[in-house]
């Protein structure tokens, strides 16, 4: 008979990726009971002769937990798109396998980036606290009321033009758009990878932009979905706002620090563009009440829920299943990290 | 020489609009000369001997307003989609032309339609709320934290199948929903246009419902875009509700009395159904601060903006000039009610 193999899981699972792993002959299965997060005590005393270990991106796997472990360890299963948590060099240097789950949430982050765009141009937060605060009957008619401009006619800039940035303008397009610019890592390179055949299509003009300054002079709509790296730190700076149409609007569903925060503010003050719409931002999720972008009608900033639909996260759930498994068995996982 | 007409306009009109009017020789035009919305008095007594009035529906146009501009008066020209705020009769019975712009706001409203479905999914309003109030930092993240359901693989039902449910349908198609069902003013009856060639397309399935019972129970997503009538006020009521699935949601673009606001918040309370997006709702704009639709968490309120882009409203003040001057002229309006 087989030796039981030990996995230890940080969380309680969606149902569909709980069962999967419970109809696994064999497996003694030790799982953190609680909602929240793993403590990590719990954790540190329950990785000992693990197999496996299943954990989320706010559980550190480090150097301790690794050597904590031991040699039974085969396999650690991220439930996350990033794995910045991990020390990479610790697996690797033991031979241990590094699953994740980056590829299932395109479409949940897509959408939401149509729902920014949106907000950002129809003055949606600004509109929904007015109401709240019951200022909606003291608002008489006039016909530039709460208006905002309209996506029709747009031209559309991706700063990073990937798989999330393609699915974003793949829903776009029936809304009216004119014209796309985007750019690359490779300034004025073109994308490598045309996920829906848009490219091909052509329906529309899609550019590869000069530079920034091209992209952010030309667009009424500028979308950030790049990666971030010390090239694309404060990309969207003062400087970037200045060049920008005063009826362009600003969307960031990549990482906070792409875009200065300070000069985003000033450039909403001084009336340098329209509005913005974030679901991501510098040192979030430390943004408290009293933060300047919170005082700014037009910018609306929605807790990093790009990824946050019930279909998504039920999907990372299984293929972190998967993937734990797949490491047991020496099999091929979903997604796995080359270490 | 040619008299010169007076013309009367209860508003400052956006540039365009103003232009155009400007340009018109032999012209005597009387403007109300501040922001708001004209005042009664003014425009009875600047109405005495006008041929045309330009006005909005902030201005009741009745009985006694025709009967002070006189035999002169030869046009209303309204800068609004509805008219109810004009006796028809009035002018009938004495040849007066009425001209409105109902046509030009289908992209704006069809836009604002998109983004509240969104937002009611993907829970827009609970999001920046709590951002809002400083909780971000204490929403520890959880596989399931702040998730709503996905717009992939939806089956959206159209109370009401007109041109901005159609171009609402254009938009959501590449979100890849699943099929649409549809019910028009005569049950079981299938729309009579094809605005823009999308029944013909057939890329989903698209199907008359055989009542609104059957909408309400397939529908993941159901948006009210039909007019408001005696037969469709609370046609969205408590039993609707009840039929509806729990992850469902509900958008409401078209009148406010089409959904039974009390058996809303029920639904909600009760979690019959998943959230709303509501453009619309009763006695607005009476919504004071403690109206219960605004302790919903999942419900988001927007103050009636579904025309409100620039675009959209400088085409209906130009529409209006148009309308105005035709009347007078005697020529053909962009937009004219058969009285």
């Amino acid at each position: 008979m087989a030796q039981k193999h030990k996995v230890v899981v940080t969380r309680q699972l969606i149902s569909e990726a709980q069962t999967l792993l419970e109809a696994v002959p064999d497996l003694d299965i030790v799982q953190w009971p609680s909602e929240g997060p793993a403590e990590r005590s719990w954790l540190l005393e329950h990785a000992k002769g693990a197999s496996g270990i299943l954990l989320m991106l706010s559980d550190k796997c480090d150097e301790e937990l690794v050597q904590t472990a031991g040699e039974s360890l085969k396999v650690i299963a991220s439930f996350s798109v990033g794995t910045d948590h991990v020390d990479r060099e610790a697996l690797k240097t033991r031979g241990i396998r590094l699953g994740y789950t980056p590829t299932c949430l395109t479409d949940a982050v897509a959408d939401l980036s149509v729902m920014l765009i949106l907000m950002a141009q129809r003055r949606g937060g600004e509109a929904i606290a007015k109401v709240v605060k019951g200022e909606w009957p003291k608002m008489p008619w006039s016909p530039l009321l709460m208006t905002g401009p309209q996506i029709r006619g747009s031209t559309v800039g991706f700063l990073g033009f990937g798989r999330i940035g393609q699915a974003t303008l793949k829903r776009l397009l029936p809304f009216g758009i004119d014209r796309v610019l985007y750019s690359t890592s490779k300034p004025g390179k073109p994308v490598n990878e045309d996920h829906f055949g848009l490219l091909k299509e052509g329906t529309i003009p899609i550019e590869v932009a000069k530079d920034w300054r091209h992209l952010a002079k030309e667009s009424d709509i500028v979308i950030v979905g790049c990666a971030l790296s010390p090239s694309t730190k404060h990309l969207v700076n003062a400087e970037f706002f200045s060049e920008m149409k005063k009826l362009a609007v600003l969307v960031n569903i990549a990482r906070g620090p792409v875009v200065d925060t300070d000069a985003l503010v000033a450039a909403l003050d001084k009336g340098e563009i329209f509005g913005a719409g974030l679901d991501v931002i510098e040192n979030e999720p430390n943004i408290a009440a009293d933060h300047p972008i919170l005082n700014q009608p037009r910018c609306v900033l929605v807790p990093h829920i790009g990824s946050a639909t019930i279909e998504t996260r039920e999907q990372m759930a299984t293929e972190s299943v998967k993937n734990l498994l797949a490491g047991l068995n020496g099999e091929a996982m979903v997604n796995e990290v080359r270490l």
